[in-house]
């Protein structure tokens, strides 16, 4: 094998999370320590960036900046949700393919990493395959990340610990208010969280519960058809018991048919789109409407994936070893792989992290094992805790500035184009 | 003066906050010093549990227990809403009183401390009016205490800085997740935050804003009537220039006819309750609606009140010092108080606690300066900066257990009931 000499592209792809950032921070901070790696470049919002030969020099940023995006949520580098989808549009797919190996040859790009979920991966699975179809010498890694924990063979996914180190912190904040209020007939409080088809991020809140009577009381997992009598049951044994009952709900969860319970076609707003309201709003309406228990909502929406204020520290940690894997993985010469995370052991936790051919991957969904949950469907059991703990464990530093975070935001100095427009 | 002794009673009122029991340790650990105070006693849920002869016994805490309230969030005494109506039932209130003071004489208590908002500030003012009209010696000192900072008199109140520094670092975070996520026509994203009347709490999120285009981009308090057609002018202009829009509404926010825009009687849901949507859906569907953007929600809830986690440091010391202050000046024989937060000046920041009669607090409430908010209503401009900026200072820790928070239950030993049943 002849030493691969050339420049490094990284982008970021699919909903930001709290590390992303600290991923690209390990890509650039171990791409330094290799000579044959000449420029790193970055490509503005993804692939849609790369499609616009729209890239910038990582190499112009201080080097403190590409320190400080170890605690800076969000994608620092843009990012997109566009797909190359040679199923349902494969005249623009293969189009869209010849231009980014025009993009990558017009500037030397040799090593290629590419941070993101399912899609991602896939992605990048593609351009691997293509490069090695075109005899085009190229090192594709694909760096793991969604806060939704659905990548397969990874043991977890950078962005989650973080996710759920919030969101359980806050069921219990939220417990403590809502358990302090003294009521004459209790009350209840749902909390949304994200998740649409997979129920790690409900799941993780578990986390908070201490005490068999500590929030959080009942988790609706979208895995878990939803039953509303077995549901309405729960809330009044709990209240009952406790006087007051926090709920958690992943926003996906689903009825018996498999619809979503909060997208409710028959009930139109002013401009005859349906009213948007949530899976919480809608549980609140229902246990108001028919136990009549006096209920609030919480919807932490793009709040909890963004919240670098409370990251949890193994999280970003492994967000950067992932980052440094892909390189040293690409460097070793490989290509086609997924960074993993591998789990040793879980007390004390150790971890390592491993490759996975990226066609395992790609376009594969992992779900909460069925044994994870109690049978009656309204928690996740110790096999579930045992796994999720570790995951939380310490709190990423970020420096405060006027007692807010202080993020850092790149100065992004462009990459002359050497290509006409697309 | 003859030198009043007898026993203490201390009591939390309203809504929870992240520091409302920082005040109570900050009580509790004062009384401790005065030998002229006997038992230092507590009301579970406030005047509720007086009612009820319902008390317990602060000495039987762990000392160490007591130091943790101040960073425990809720209320570890309890609260509730009661309030004695002399207005709307009078002869409820008259019963309530005489009930109140057979507790009081019961167990000997000389010092009253009441931890709440208006409400609560007006029913201690009742009560030490009470106490002088039936010429029982007792000395009743209010403790501020309300996120919505809407209390007169006072520079601001314990528990608001805390909430805009979670508020405002989660305006951050969303904004920055916003800003990363490439789109083709803008996005847009609401947050709500609570404040039915008074905007302090939407208006304090401006501290997220460092450079000209930072989040938020529009504020709409309850104080400035809702202009539906110039929020949209505002929400487009603001998204041709930056791509997106970070919008916060406090959750009264209010029509010109001063009707609240989240309660629309015309939408019913299925048991024929008004839907449950709040201010930040009910303007997601007028922006969705009328402008086409694509519009996410986000409502902070109960959450934003209970966030220990990321609460103000210099909130917490002013609390305890809220609560030393009482004790300080029921020992010095004043009664018919609240203590107040005094600004000595903003920056660098200074200020100490003062006193101001109950009487002139009760039940009125304190707005922002319409000359503290831009002319066109959309953000609060740097005379509401200066006054906020200090306010957010520091991050009170929070030992961490397991990756998360760890906070304290009180033990709450029941003091022996003395009286019948109410």
């Amino acid at each position: 094998m002849s030493l691969l000499e050339g420049n490094l592209l990284v982008a970021q792809s699919g909903g930001p999370t709290a590390v992303i950032n600290a991923s690209v921070a390990g890509v650039i901070q171990e791409a330094g320590k290799h000579t044959q790696i000449g420029e790193i470049y970055a490509g503005r919002n993804g692939i849609l960036g790369i499609l616009n030969e729209d890239l910038f020099d990582l190499n112009e940023e201080m080097a403190k900046s590409i320190e400080a995006l170890k605690h800076t949520p969000a994608a620092a580098l843009g990012t997109c949700r566009y797909k190359i989808n040679f199923k349902t549009d494969p005249e623009q797919a293969a189009k869209d393919m010849d231009r980014l190996f025009e993009v990558f040859q017009a500037h030397n790009i040799r090593f290629f990493f590419y941070a993101g979920g399912n899609d991602s991966q896939d992605t990048s699975n593609k351009i691997h395959e293509e490069a090695v179809k075109r005899n085009y010498e190229m090192r594709v890694i694909g760096v793991p990340k969604t806060i939704d924990n659905d990548l397969p063979h990874t043991d977890h996914c950078p962005g989650f610990g973080s996710v759920i180190k919030y969101n359980a912190a806050s069921v219990m904040e939220v417990g403590a208010d809502v358990a302090s209020m003294a009521t004459d007939d209790g009350a209840c409080c749902i909390i949304e969280v994200m998740g649409r088809s997979a129920g790690w991020i409900a799941a993780g809140t578990v986390l908070a519960k201490r005490a068999q009577d500590d929030p959080p009381h009942i988790i609706l997992l979208p895995e878990i058809p939803f039953d509303e009598d077995a549901f309405l049951e729960r809330v009044q044994k709990t209240v009952s018991e406790t006087k007051y009952c926090i709920v958690v709900v992943g926003e996906g969860l689903k009825n018996a048919a498999g619809e979503e319970i909060a997208a409710d076609k028959d009930r139109l707003d002013a401009f005859g789109h349906p009213v948007l309201s949530g899976a919480a709003d809608r549980l609140a309406e229902i246990v108001q409407g028919r136990i009549n228990l006096k209920t609030r909502t919480v919807k932490f929406g793009y709040a909890q994936r963004a919240a670098a204020h409370y990251a949890s520290a193994i999280d970003a940690q492994e967000a950067v070893a992932c980052g440094k894997a892909a390189v040293k993985a690409a460097i070793s010469g490989k290509s086609g792989y997924m960074v993993k995370i591998v789990r040793v052991k879980s007390d004390p936790y150790e971890w390592s992290t491993g490759l996975q051919p990226l066609s395992d991957i790609a376009n594969v969904e992992h779900f909460i094992p069925r044994d994870w949950i109690e049978e009656d469907g309204f928690l996740p059991n110790q096999k579930f805790i045992d796994y999720a703990r570790p995951l939380i464990e310490g709190t990423n530093e970020v420096p405060s500035e006027g007692g807010l975070p202080k993020f850092v935001t790149l100065v992004k100095t462009a990459v002359e184009k050497k290509l006409a427009a697309r």
